[in-house]
């Protein structure tokens, strides 16, 4: 999916294509860096083709936060919100195509521009939401469970991302990553 | 701050007064529930005087999430935006003049209206970014850390909040509060 054919689908339906901030097209190559640890970020990312992969550090341990897919944006978004320094690094696993949107030319959209503001807003929300649902899902989901929906989720996931990956992201070993596997098979 | 002044200062300095949705007013008392568990929230609040409260049960034990001063929005915003019961409970600890937008209302006003959309992104940011930042205090600040911030931060909470309930918000005994409170006093 395009850029403008998300904005079609998802924020406005009467949406002919005229957008109020450019957006330039990138093919990257697997392990591509979109946005470092410690980099102020200064982009926001639609992913057309491809998966990127959201890490933080923790006790000298890279741990994986989240997963993107294409037809979704991107971005270190309180980097982006508070121009501090990012504490996530944001990286392809395979090679992507994307579409890049300057924060600051975006935010100067949002002084006059309708149909930007309506991005922002939807595009936040659902950030928002995703939050809130993987806080819960820490919280009330054993790793089983998590597997299971991530699985659902996304059934192509296994054909991407290796398991080592996988248990990176559901905070287990990936021994108890093969014994959940086996269990549910 | 009235909600009016609160769109001037923090939305758009060239506001006039005209708002895309109705707002009313209401007096509520202490101990006043303005979205219950369970319930499905329909309304956005603008807290111009009091203190409210987010709760939430874990354990057949109430939980304190957070705390909402004047100059602020509350609603049970995953409720409003998933439309799905809510799990938490939001209170007034005092008594509280509140301003209420419908929030069948401010969508509507969101397939038209700039202000409308600025508002709601904006609004949508500030509860990110206190999402991002509650989360980051859990893992990485001691109880003693996140009670300093909380008293540089609201300076006027030791006098309307009980001790007991801001140890339950740092997810304390209040036996272990009074220790913290001792040692740095």
């Amino acid at each position: 999916m395009k850029l403008i054919q998300y904005i079609h689908t998802h924020i406005d339906p009467k949406f002919t294509g005229e957008l109020p901030f450019s957006v330039h097209k990138k093919q990257v190559p697997k392990g591509y860096v979109f946005t470092d640890f410690e980099e102020i970020a200064s982009k926001v990312y639609f992913l057309a083709e491809g998966i990127a992969q959201v890490e933080i550090l923790s006790k000298d341990e890279i741990r994986i936060l989240d997963f993107f897919f294409p037809g979704s944006f991107f971005a270190s978004y309180t980097s982006l919100l508070t121009k501090l320094p990012s504490d996530v690094r944001i990286r392809s696993i395979m090679d992507c195509e994307v579409e890049i949107i300057d924060y600051t030319e975006l935010k100067k959209s949002y002084e006059f521009s309708l149909l930007a503001n309506q991005f922002g807003r939807i595009e936040t929300e659902k950030l928002y939401l995703r939050r809130v649902q993987r806080e819960k899902q820490l919280l009330t989901q054993n790793a089983q469970e998590h597997y299971l929906e991530l699985l659902k989720k996304y059934p192509q996931i296994l054909r991407h991302i290796p398991l080592k990956d996988i248990s990176k992201y559901l905070g287990i070993t990936p021994e108890s990553l093969s014994r959940i596997r086996k269990r549910i098979s």
